[in-house]
């Protein structure tokens, strides 16, 4: 099949030019050794804590891995067991590689970056931005890649393939959900211990050298923001192939293969496009603008280039039918819209973080109260964009007139339009993904200036850096919230598809009006809550352990007066260890108790509980990633000398806010991205214990 | 009709007894001149609240009351157009008239209430429990009057007049909205306001009576926990009756009138089941054993008569069917056990609070962060009580064996179940609305102990009743948020039979799978968060009034100093004016965008609206209620001695808290009990426009 080959050579492209990046990254200037030695600090650290940590999830997948081909043995359909077993260890395996080769290149490109801050702002943006773009473009290539291998593997039977495969959206949403549940953890432990007890009790300045926990808190940047978010969008953008490929097999009748195939080829079209768009960010594009305007540059081509592909693929899979052309031009403009509305929310100039500023004159607690205020608010625009865009899009669909005669009654096009929509959004990912981890990086690079002693000047380039981003990483939030919205949809759909393949019935009405569904949906939404009460309190006990161990160091005096460096390793180690405990009970949580409610209420109730959890996840994600986002930029905003600035009241209590904020942005807001995904792959795997 | 006459009569009897309550009240002793002074300032200030606050809403009653016949009029339909606005009227009238009343008694029991607990602390119980009772009583008592005499007055056609008389419940819960968004709104930025000025800057005790905030901050507690609350559940009591009649309609070939009337003979039993365990409680009693004590034991006689009165009305009305007898069973359970969840979330010495506690040693932001994973986690265990009492009290409807042919197909017993586990769950309701309001009676008692002077000895007596109407207002949160969880299911069914009259056509799925009946879904959620952040967002603003007209006066130095008394009069006429005014927003934004989104988006959509809107907001209510009270317990457990007490650092970490939670637990959590019954109402209400 053409399309197969295509997808294949373009992944294998992607792959070759992500080579080409970390090529030209390793050859870059290494800087001082005091430097490298920082930079090994934190190198030796984040492969440490991702070794223990796949070592453990590893486990965990062979242990679900054959769970679930026992389900599918005992159901007595053993071809399905050994497919689905194979696909989910495969997609696990694959979204760990691809998180292993992302978090590798991100420690070295730190060094590398900060090296070329020295000297030259654009050429540590390029480094950075390529540096992402090998995380990037290695994680859309290895899904797309691992879907198409696995579709032809499995004998690419157009109608009966895709549901052997969806085991490769459930192993990659595994691996995610842990990734990012532990990374988080990791991240924001160390954060908020460091920060208590370096700033607050003892008073140094934030990445001090004297801090034992400086270099866990530098690791853990990478830990959680890019190997974590990395397995997000693997899962993200391996199921919605799947999904959409699902859908493709109801219309069959119109397409035939090609409506199957349609997702892979516009997943590959959106690889080539993301490639041109970084190649678009240039040193002198990022010298002559603001970091952030050579970054946005490089986003909007994307997603003109993305666009136009679109059509080509429409043009070329879908009878130039335009309808499905518009419905993926809804998907791009809503990930544009994402990306402003994040914008307003969460930088200073608008009215939400400025009112947290004005809040802070007042104290912690009216800063908190008007940062949550915040957090809810941002719910508000959001979900009327993405409202807008599932009518749109499915509006689209109707339009195209198509209609097949199925089993169960006739299939409009319209939920073909909305799956199309979410491959307008996700056709930019890897661009979007390199924009993400381009943040660690300049974070990271913002450390490793400042603890080697760099000049005054290094520090203020890095700082504009560490700037843009801090807005990239709250960006490609709202992007991954997004596409999880919008996504969902499809799953929904893949799902009903499969009960009814097993029942052989129609299953197309969740009736929220019949008493089980209903309590189906309300136990759905309250696992969204507690789930991130978990993860939240996990971040605060992991957090207790940091707390334990820099108090420990800062007796001896020698530490606190510089003489003699602490003992980073520990704190490295501790916060391991306690992140790999503490994400145990969460990611128990979120498998094992939508199995239970689906094993006792059934299919109906079950979707119920799924879209309900995926209405509230998404919301409440929104909530927790925007609100700590706004309340990290009010504390940045008086850090430029607003209401006195550094040490006044005023900032006192922005950086309760700030504290507060962190184990919701960077834990239980993303693992609830992931959580959403997950459910649904689940369900999606495991429907026949729900019949 | 006999039954009528039962309710009638009973209703009757109730207000008598609650006449004789207040009699017993306004003739106790008065106190000091001294006492009566600081009453009278409270008496003022509340009086000019509520006169302001209800004629606003009295003109903004009457606007929607033209509204509603206008829409029916235009439909064409005059009958529904003027019985519907004049029931609305109706309704709002006495749910306004109720509110006064409870309020005047509240605002004299106080003064008397702290006369007595200069002797006897079992006399003050007695007191403040008699006040709260006149309230309660009122409000039960007018509420099943009112829907008694509308459906007398409306013709009592068992078929025809439930779904005239629907007007009554929307006035109710229009009035409930505004009460408790403006009440809740002032006594937060009052109390706010008080604390940030007077604890922090100028750093007098709490209740000093040199802040010029503190008398606003007593109205508050009687605005808000008194007249608010008293509206919210006056509205569950009548929204409730109103939508099992129109469900014993559906089953009128089963029970024929009887079915139709089983709601007001149950909530009549359940009047006199409440009388009697008033009288349980009595001075005797209350000094014997502790005060919660006291009031529990009173609590627990009410649950048990109230049983076996259920059982005499199912005897009576339902043909003995012992199923149903459970159902009522299930729900009288539920309250039970509400009561004790809240208690374990919110008190200390059991782990949610003792962690917030913990928490506190690191500063405000471990604080916070524990107390919001404490409010999160709360959601967990009332969704799986809420999910087994449905589906307990849907299988004993089942079991009942009773099935009707209506022209949409069968109906059987399993709705009717989960409505009579609704009554079992309200009809122990004037009784709770007692205890509720012995809260906010003994907190203003205890102002008034400490403003005038009394002896340590009264200050600690009072303590304790105030630490007692601390419990008995988080335990009333809780079986408000329960009882309106459950009734939820009540009114979505009303709603669909009135669509199903108006189209003649079977309305009896809500396909969540539908693109727009998701869209729907989806913004009925976001509601839930954008009306919360609203109403947050309203504390914050008038407690800025308060704050500067606090500052202001401070700046005379002859009003710290204590030798010229503060201008009490104008905060509190500056907290009125911004609260009523702040409450506009997020008031208008409940009435106006459902009824936007329901037009657009049609019928089922707006039902699936409703629904999530429910599920979310019952849970969010439970995160916001509980997470509050958690934090005020964890101060005060703090205050008792632990980790340095008043003054220590884990001190002035857990004010923060408290604080944070105070528009959480007072503002925006009890008016989301409200909006959920709101959106019932209105779609009810309003289901022609949604066709």
């Amino acid at each position: 099949m053409i399309q197969i080959y295509l997808t294949v050579g373009v992944s294998l492209v992607a792959l070759a030019v992500a080579a080409l990046f970390a090529y030209q990254v390793l050859q870059a200037d290494r800087g001082t050794p005091k430097m490298q030695e920082v930079s090994e600090a934190i190198k030796e650290g984040a492969e440490a804590f991702i070794r223990r940590q796949y070592s453990t999830i590893a486990m965990l997948a062979v242990v679900v891995a054959i769970l679930i081909f026992a389900v599918y043995f005992i159901v007595g359909d053993t071809s399905y067991a050994w497919h689905t077993a194979l696909a989910f260890i495969f997609g696990a395996f694959l979204s760990g590689l691809a998180g292993i080769i992302g978090m590798w290149i991100a420690v070295r490109a730190n060094l590398r970056s900060a090296a070329a801050a020295r000297i030259n702002a654009g050429k540590a943006v390029v480094l950075a931005l390529r540096g992402g773009a090998v995380s990037g473009l290695t994680i859309v290539a290895l899904s797309l890649l691992g879907v198409s291998i696995i579709f032809t593997a499995f004998g690419s039977d157009p109608l009966e393939t895709p549901f052997l495969i969806v085991g490769f959206g459930f192993g990659a949403s595994f691996i995610a959900l842990f990734a990012q549940l532990g990374g988080g953890i990791y991240t924001k432990a160390a954060d908020v211990g460091a920060d208590l007890v370096g700033k607050v009790e003892a008073g140094i300045p934030e990445d001090d050298p004297r801090n034992p926990a400086v270099i866990a808190d530098l690791v853990g940047d990478n830990v959680g923001d890019c190997a974590g978010r990395g397995a997000d969008l693997f899962e993200s953008t391996a199921a919605e192939n799947i999904g959409a490929m699902i859908l493709g097999v109801a219309l069959f009748p119109v397409f035939g293969i090609n409506g199957v195939l349609f997702p892979l080829v516009a997943r590959a079209f959106g690889l080539i496009a993301a490639i041109i768009g970084i190649f678009v960010v240039t040193e002198s594009s990022a010298n002559t603008g603001s970091p952030m305007g050579a970054l946005n540059r490089g986003y909007y081509v994307t997603s003109i280039l993305a666009a136009i592909f679109f059509y080509v693929a429409v043009w070329w899979l879908l009878d130039n039918n335009i309808w499905f052309f518009y419905a993926g031009l809804v998907g791009i403009l809503l990930s544009l819209a994402f990306v402003y509305i994040t914008l307003y929310y969460t930088d200073y100039g608008h009215r939400p973080v400025d009112s947290i500023v004005n809040a802070s004159k007042t104290g912690p607690a009216t800063n908190i109260i008007s940062g949550i205020a915040v957090g809810f608010e941002t719910t508000a625009v959001p979900a009327i964009a993405i409202g807008i865009a599932l009518l749109a899009s499915y509006w689209c669909g109707l339009q195209s007139g198509i209609s097949v005669e199925t089993p169960f009654g006739v299939l409009s096009g319209g939920l073909y339009g909305t799956a199309i929509a979410t491959m307008g959004m996700l056709a930019t990912a890897a661009y979007i993904l390199a924009m993400d981890t381009f943040g660690p990086i300049v974070d990271n690079a913002g450390g490793i200036v400042e603890m080697s002693g760099e000049s005054e000047e290094a520090e203020k380039r890095i700082a504009r850096l560490d700037a843009a981003g801090n807005t990239t990483k709250a960006l490609t939030k709202g992007y991954a919230v997004g596409s999880a919205a919008l996504s969902a949809f499809l799953l929904f759909s893949a799902y009903m598809d499969q009960v009814a393949n097993i029942t052989g019935q129609a299953f197309a009405v969740v009736n929220l009006a019949s008493v089980p569904v209903f309590v189906g949906a309300l136990l759905g939404a309250m696992l969204v809550f507690l789930f991130s009460a978990l993860a939240i309190r996990a971040v605060g006990e992991t957090a207790q352990y940091v707390i334990q161990d820099v108090r420990r160091q800062f007796k001896d005096p020698v530490i606190l007066a510089g003489t003699v460096k602490p003992d980073y390793a520990s704190c490295v180690d501790i916060t391991t260890k306690g992140a790999l405990r503490n994400m145990v009970l969460p990611g128990a949580l979120a498998v094992a108790f939508p199995i239970f409610v689906g094993f006792v209420l059934k299919y109906e109730a079950m979707a119920a509980f799924l879209m309900v959890a995926t209405i509230t996840g998404v919301l409440l994600a929104l909530v927790l990633n925007n609100g700590g986002g706004a309340w990290d930029n009010a504390k940045k905003f008086i850090e430029t000398g607003q209401f006195g600035g550094k040490g006044s009241e005023a900032h006192k209590a922005a950086v309760v806010g700030d504290t507060v904020g962190d184990p919701f942005k960077d834990t239980a807001g993303p693992s609830l991205h992931v959580l959403v995904k997950l459910l649904a792959t689940t369900t999606l795997v495991l429907a026949a214990l729900y019949i």
